[in-house]
């Protein structure tokens, strides 16, 4: 299964049997108190600074996620992507919550976009999926729905089957669906990755569509965030996820090698070249 | 299914539902010249050195090799198993491909070792088992055999089988049987890692019996290999490896991580102790 991506030219596969795909977590204003300042001022400096870094670690997609509290981002989204788009050809994922704000993004947008996201909420259903047809966008389905989050996976394969069935019937292609199967944090509950990761397995299995995750989330609260994070994306990958919402440069050569060991690196190319010098 | 070892008095239980075990690498003159040296000498001040030091790493069992041409680990075996139980009390891994190196080094090991290994070759399986039931010990069963080293998951699964049955035929057993389902090079064979996944999922599926590798094998002739090593460990842990002959202090906080995520970690205490003071 195929979800083709696209910035002004370049255009990137997130594939079921493909090399995995690492989207770009930074640009997001939580706990980025710089970003936020910057930002109000409408000075994109910095937010350019942290694209360039993120694709030269190895992000394939760059998250955008300009919201917080006091500015409306129905504003500040659209200008964030002229000026990501300005400078860099690489997809985007259009992260905000409210649907006007991601319309008047991908009005502005280069290529082809994900949004992220849609939930199994009928209200997000309702709104948010007709803007993805219109623009042709792709879109991250978040496995929650008006009761809640589950703690039982086969509960979260039956919304991620709900968001597929509503996608399909507003006439979005199944390949353009991405689910979400909800990372949770291990600290507040010791079960959390074992449902994550069976949900994962399920929507692979049954589904087979690209399955995205917020890696880091799992991690929250905890000390040795990076082997944590680099540990479950190896269990997450190997279960079915082919694209993670994380942070490269810290994630980057676990994933590069996830791909080598799946035989999804021909002559060991893109492994090598990351660690050339190293060990 | 619980393999059950000792050393003097302590036990350490290979458990398909408990913790990940590390089973130290360390001493083997495979690479290390100072281990020939100094045992050629009967010094063990160097061995005890490298004993301490995987222990202090989180250890469980200690793999003893001193196998190198020129000396008969008939009688250096035995002598640095000694040595070694006199000053730390950790139930051993007797690692030869001589059967009588294995026998006296046992007869006067403390408590209840590991055999490492037989084979499915019919004059392994004649010499080593009535060895493991003489002195009770567990043995680690390679799934290679007269034909040699099958690329088919498959194949290694029936020569799993084989051995198994001949070990419970000689008395030993069930749960005195650790499968090795051989780590061979990915940058010798693009598809070996994927062999190896698939042997250890069938192996677990299968027979539940508890399953180890040589880790760092996966990784020869390649940079970065602490970073294959920790997502190949991740991959064989999520499909039923239990414990691994492979270097503690670089692999430890990996396997900490993996049994958080598997809720085999209760209140996270294992893995917050390993960190404490970390990132």
């Amino acid at each position: 299964m195929e979800t083709k991506l696209r910035g002004k030219t370049k255009e990137v596969v997130i594939n079921t049997e493909g090399p995995f795909v690492i989207i770009g977590e930074s640009i997001n204003p939580t706990r980025r108190k710089k970003l936020v300042d910057t930002l109000s001022d409408h000075n994109f400096e910095y937010v350019l600074e942290l694209a360039g870094k993120q694709i030269d670690a190895g992000a394939g997609i760059l998250d955008v996620n300009v919201g917080f509290p006091g500015v409306d981002d129905l504003y500040l989204l659209p200008e964030t992507v002229k000026a990501i788009n300005e400078k860099y050809d690489i997809p985007l994922c259009i992260d905000s919550p409210n649907p006007e704000a991601i319309r008047a993004a991908l009005k502005v947008a280069d290529g082809k976009c994900i949004i992220n996201s849609v939930t199994g909420e009928e209200k997000s259903l309702r709104s948010v999926l007709p803007v993805a047809l219109e623009y042709g966008a792709a879109v991250i389905g978040l496995v929650m729905d008006d009761e809640g989050i589950s703690h039982e996976p086969e509960k979260r394969l039956r919304i991620a089957e709900k968001i597929l069935e509503q996608a399909v019937k507003t006439g979005i292609m199944e390949n353009d669906v991405i689910i979400d199967p909800l990372v949770m944090a291990v600290s507040a509950d010791p079960g959390a990755a074992l449902v994550t990761l069976e949900t994962i397995r399920l929507v692979h299995e049954k589904l087979a569509l690209n399955i995205t995750q917020g890696t880091s989330n799992i991690s929250f609260g905890l000390p040795g965030r990076d082997t944590i994070n680099s540990v479950f994306m190896a269990f997450s990958i190997l279960n079915g996820l082919t694209c993670a919402i994380t942070n490269p440069a810290r994630i980057a050569a676990a994933v590069r090698a996830a791909d080598l060991l799946r035989d999804r690196d021909d002559y060991a190319m893109r492994f090598v070249e990351y660690f050339q010098g190293g060990p």
